[in-house]
């Protein structure tokens, strides 16, 4: 629109919003912001010199010289700061210090129970980040932000878990403000199968706005991402797969009081359990794919089966969401082919030609790394965003 | 943020981001606004004034005073312009002109095939149109936009039907190219429930964030609103909750050429067929609405069990989408508490209660008006819009 509207504006800086057109990473020249933006020369440079400064952007050479001096050409600097990526399970935990890309600088893996209580299990990350910044070779006042997955239902705006089933003692724990207070930065929160789909997101399928991610593992729970944005719901429980009535009918008591959730058959720890029944020495879902990839026959048919109940589910789940991508994660899914197998099979019979047309469904790409990558994705959107940058430029 | 970053700012106008704090209706002052907006006075006093040159906004008397001249009021004008609302279903239309807070001005109902392809149609719905904004006094310049339900899925970017399987000649008519060639004006297209959903929810729950709104008449579908937005996914195919397997594992065979469907098995339709089966004279849902409001207890317990079945499915969907409110409407929600009670029933039985302690169950408000309400408010929303004002304005 016209220069001579510029009278009305007193948006305040908007640096941050044109930092948004370099986040992809491509050198550009002023003059091709100004080009894209339709703005004047003069604030475009004014704002990529407070950009420079802050050392979010960096010179990246010279453009090809249309005659006279060639423009130099910058970018996006994604190791301007780094983030912590905390990726916390029932039983252990994953972190990572990743740049403000996504790429991973440092990581450790340890068990940590997170029936220890937040006290401990959180001054516990907090320690293990520090050494993992220090490996990094980065100090703690480059630190961004804080991303955090936990296994439980989680109140996104505050940040604090709701009644989380396998988390005793973090009912409404307040997460960001513990963290916060050690490393003094943002910490952002979200449930476990969220930031996997965050991740994946991020990492393979940018482009894809439409998309579910399940973990199939102990439980099962699905992650979505409409329009670009996990979808939460009211209050932060969508995504809930596991609790829904697997199609077949069955009578199989679930751990949370109904019977025949789509977990009590479908999950890694109901088929181990079915295994077990049939003399096999399984206990977990580890187990069973072992005993998959071992080339048991009778182990790979359960894990079919276990694909057509939850494709069963998936297809209620296409009809209703109409994804363009469905990515299969969990240990479960380690067990090759056979579960996406089962899953395709039910989902491309139960669901319209309309809404399978142009449905991928392929296994998680990010493998054991997605929680990490999405909680890393959700820290460095958060410092990123542009209101962040214009605060953080002012 | 500070004044001093002005000099950053070129966001052209900025109108009709000021614009919008004014939808509510709610008579400000110019020091309200820069209150609200920390703005300065003058820039404030600039976009007034052209709003009120733009009749968008109106006086509406002075404030209290607090010492010396009382200053002036003015709120959003919504009788400055009209839009016209149109809800074609198979048999016939439902059209009203409303002004630009969804106020309807005049209405219209007649039989109308949606089978006579989309030239006759359409231009019945350009003419009946005409005369509807004439009852409403007013003229053709005042018609700001005009919004259409359609009972097929549409591409809502291009406001096209795809594929729909009960409109014959209608797949990829370009609807908004005939409509807008006969009216002048930009036209708004989508799915008759989706209208249905922004209806009910711009009438009777704007504060309602994740809603779902069912329609079950001679056929079962939804419109999800997800953050307040209409929720479509990826070929704008989401809600299709028809197509979904009930629960049951029934083997009646269904329209779509799978068995079992929910429509198959809970729509208007299916509970007539069962009906006749049984011996009573009943051909579509309005029938069976009769029977039950005349307390024939067989077709209660019929309309109940569909509520079942219909619930199966719902807490499917309440488990992925987390609702605050579901809204039951359609011609056999007109039966009364029979259905709401079945759909209660098993929602509440087979859903976590961390997804069902704040949701509500509702019969819908509106009635038979929610997609005209709807579509106005989908004309009136794009009519309004920070960007249109700006180039209305510019």
């Amino acid at each position: 629109m016209a220069e001579e509207n510029v009278k009305f504006a007193t948006r305040p800086t908007g640096v941050g919003e044109m930092f948004q057109l370099l986040r992809d990473g491509q050198p550009r020249t002023r003059a091709d912001l100004a080009a894209t933006t339709g703005q004047a020369r003069s604030t475009i440079a004014a704002r990529v010199d407070l950009l420079l400064a802050a050392g979010l952007v960096t010179p990246t050479g010279e453009a090809v010289s249309t005659g006279g001096r060639p423009p130099a050409t910058f970018a996006f600097n994604p190791g301007a700061r780094v983030v912590l990526a905390v990726d916390l399970g029932a039983t252990h935990v994953r972190l990572a210090v990743t740049d403000l890309a996504g790429t991973v600088l440092s990581e450790h893996h340890e068990p940590l129970a997170i029936a220890d209580g937040p006290d401990v299990v959180l001054d516990r990350v907090a320690t293990i980040g520090l050494t993992l910044i220090s490996d990094a070779g980065r100090r703690l006042a480059d630190l961004a932000g804080v991303g955090v997955g936990l296994p439980g239902p989680v109140e996104h705006s505050s940040g604090r878990p709701i009644n989380p089933p396998i988390m005793p003692g973090w009912d409404d724990a307040d997460v960001p403000g513990h963290l916060g207070q050690l490393l003094g930065v943002p910490v952002l929160v979200d449930n476990d199968v969220n930031i996997m789909a965050l991740g994946e997101h991020a990492t393979e399928y940018p482009q894809v706005d439409h998309l579910l991610f399940v973990k199939v593992a102990t439980g099962i729970g699905a992650g979505i991402i409409s329009d670009g944005q996990i979808l939460r719901g009211a209050q932060g429980a969508a995504g809930d797969l596991g609790h829904i009535a697997a199609p077949g009918g069955s009578d199989v008591p679930c751990r949370c009081g109904n019977t025949g959730c789509l977990e009590a058959v479908a999950s890694g720890q109901a088929v181990a359990t079915r295994l077990r029944a049939q003399g096999f020495d399984v206990a977990t879902s580890v187990d069973v794919v072992a005993l998959v990839r071992g080339g048991n026959l009778v182990a790979s048919q359960a894990v079919r089966e276990a694909g057509r109940e939850i494709g069963g589910v998936l297809a209620a789940c296409v009809s209703m969401l109409n994804p363009s991508m469905i990515v299969i994660g969990g240990v479960l899914a380690e067990a090759g082919e056979h579960l996406l197998a089962g899953i395709r099979e039910v989902v491309y019979r139960r669901s319209l030609p309309l809404a399978t047309q142009h449905l991928r469904i392929v296994a998680s790409q990010t493998k054991g790394r997605a929680g990490v990558l999405g909680a890393s994705a959700m820290a460095a959107d958060h410092f990123l965003s542009s209101e962040a940058i214009d605060n953080l430029i002012a």
